[in-house]
């Protein structure tokens, strides 16, 4: 018997995210652990080795450093304090926790973005209906006020259109409130890229991801944008994965506005604008993040056709089930589908669909054929 | 919650090739059940559920049924007889007893494949010398003698250069041998297509394949020969598919010689000759083999790239383990890397590494490179 004990990688969380990187690991014959808070999650159900703790557990993390050779994340909702300890302790986290706080609080990372010089929306923090009225004052109704932890896809962010709305929020929410105008967007862009420890850095073609009800649905690849556009756009990913130390994926979404491109968001993390990445890329953003937290080469980012598009699939109103519809979804020729193995419920993100073509429109055309199927809708 | 169970494969085996198998299970929400025979095989490190049983234990093969939907194999090592027997109990098995003892039994298939019209060596079976210096005076020496059962990657075959040799086998060996003629090849062809239960076939573009030591090692996808020859291989392969009423995945390997195509043997489950599909193909044949037994759709066979090459990872003489090698292997820009998570022995196959490329010199040229640092050459 020879004694190799494989590359392993510890993972917080085992949603869709950590099943996706598990089936990256068995390629390359990385064992990944991941915490998991149930043993029905998506990555534990895909066979991912796990021990089951909250994100916010420091001794379940602790344990599982201790059985890895890196820890990482498959979301952004572990306290940074406790981040911050586990780091002075030791724990070889990817990312280091002051990158990962920039994908955790909305606010600090705001300052902290134009501090290092990139396009941010006008800003402040409140939290008095005072200081509400005074940034509408200067910027006009609606705000956007987003709570700077915990949000995500959609949740944690209002539309504010009055005052009396506003009173209302304040009263609702505890803590402070980031708030922004309400910006007038062409589209949104996301870019995905890598930093390897050494400042490796490998980013993949811009994408442009098309929003409903708040909630990416939609990714189109190469986006449809000039190119000047694109590369201005994957030179602020690249910019921003080398300026904040980022170690592993780095996901920047961005606001496309008559003044230009304007930083929205980060993840440190495998993304869903990295989907396409799976078919749609020499490599998948799960095998790339798995490269770049243990410090290995990373890999080519080319896309595998001129045009690649990934649909979500989200749990539909009757409270059906996409998964029982797999096989006739599957028909659809070309159709990329990956299910997520979570319970229906409606407006929940169950699966994916990614396909292939010579241009965005017909791959769209693949990929909503078996997202409507899934869906419920007749073929 | 909702009361859904994923659909259920249960596999016999637990190699590189249920390994797999569970990647692509993922993907689909298939929950893979596979029988181990140790806990520390390939598919169990990939984190499919299992049971511990040999595949000759009938009770291990009813209670991997009772806790699936279908039960199909990795290999092709569980006694036709218990097949049989577990077929009649009402198990549903893909394929079907009858065609899986095409894989199993060499002399069998011969007879069979000749009935059906297929081309096929001149052959006997002979257990006494006199039967095989009868055969050696009618075709000249060599000639080749193969254990009916049981053999594998040069393993149960012998070149038999004289009857001194006849004579040393024949007092080695109990039971029958198959006996061929050593044929002149130009060289192998193998065909990959999945029948489902319903009838509908899907086939790969011929492949050629490229022994050393009696094992394969490479596979140049579309083979390199004219467009006539392809087509009579794939030809071949669908019509074997239907003949025997296969159910999932089919490899037919065939000898190509200066008098044609000839049928060599047949494997009834995902193959080597198939690797290539996972990056190479639009549906890799391990997604292809869950939709066959599944009774769903098959997937396009069409290749992602102009010329896709497969190169086998072999433990070196020197013992090394390819495994501690793969950060620097994986820098090798286009070679996806597959590690099986075996123990490295000498001569045992460990990986392989696929490139995709215009032609097929320029992705045998990267797979290579990745393959002689992963057996320890020099980069």
């Amino acid at each position: 018997m020879s004694s190799f004990t494989g590359p392993r990688v510890g993972m917080v969380g085992a949603g869709q995210l950590a099943r996706m990187t598990q089936q990256a690991a068995i390629g390359l014959g990385v064992h990944l652990t991941v915490l998991a808070e149930r043993d029905d999650e998506p990555a534990v159900l895909a066979g991912a080795d796990f021990l089951i703790g909250a994100p916010a557990d420091g001794d379940a993390i602790r344990d599982l450093a201790g059985r890895t050779d890196v820890v990482t994340f498959d979301h952004e909702g572990i306290p940074p304090e406790l981040l911050v300890e586990l780091d002075r302790e030791g724990l070889r986290l990817a990312p280091p926790p002051a990158a990962k706080l920039l994908a955790q609080d909305k606010a600090e990372a705001r300052r902290r973005f134009a501090e290092l010089g990139f396009p941010v929306p006008p800003n402040t923090v409140a939290s008095t209906l005072g200081e509400v009225l005074e940034f509408a004052d200067l910027h006009g109704w609606p705000i956007m006020a987003k709570a700077p932890r915990g949000g995500y896809d959609g949740r944690g962010v209002w539309t504010v259109g009055s005052e009396a709305e506003a009173n209302e929020l304040i009263d609702q929410i505890e803590g402070d409130l980031l708030l922004e105008p309400k910006l007038d967007l062409l589209r949104e862009i996301a870019v995905v890229a890598a930093r390897g420890p050494e400042g490796e850095v490998a980013v993949y073609p811009a994408i442009e991801t098309v929003q409903r009800d708040a909630m990416c649905r939609e990714l189109l690849v190469p986006a449809p944008i000039p190119p000047d556009l694109a590369e201005e756009a994957t030179g602020m990913g690249v910019a921003m994965a080398e300026a904040i130390g980022a170690v592993g994926l780095v996901a920047v979404e961005l606001f496309h506005t008559p003044d230009g491109l304007i930083v929205n968001e980060l993840a440190l993390r495998p993304h869903n604008s990295g989907h396409f990445s799976i078919e749609g890329a020499d490599t998948s953003q799960f095998e790339q993040h798995l490269r770049a937290v243990l410090g290995w080469p990373l890999g080519s980012t080319e896309l595998t056709a001129p045009a690649v598009v990934t649909i979500n699939v989200v749990g539909p109103e009757d409270g059906s089930d996409p998964r029982e519809r797999v096989p006739e979804a599957i028909a659809v020729d070309g159709a990329h589908i990956h299910i997520y193995d979570k319970d229906a419920r409606p407006g929940r993100k169950l699966g994916h669909v990614t396909a292939r073509a010579e241009t965005v429109e017909k791959a769209r055309e693949t990929a909503l054929r078996a997202v409507g199927i899934l869906e419920g809708g007749t073929p």
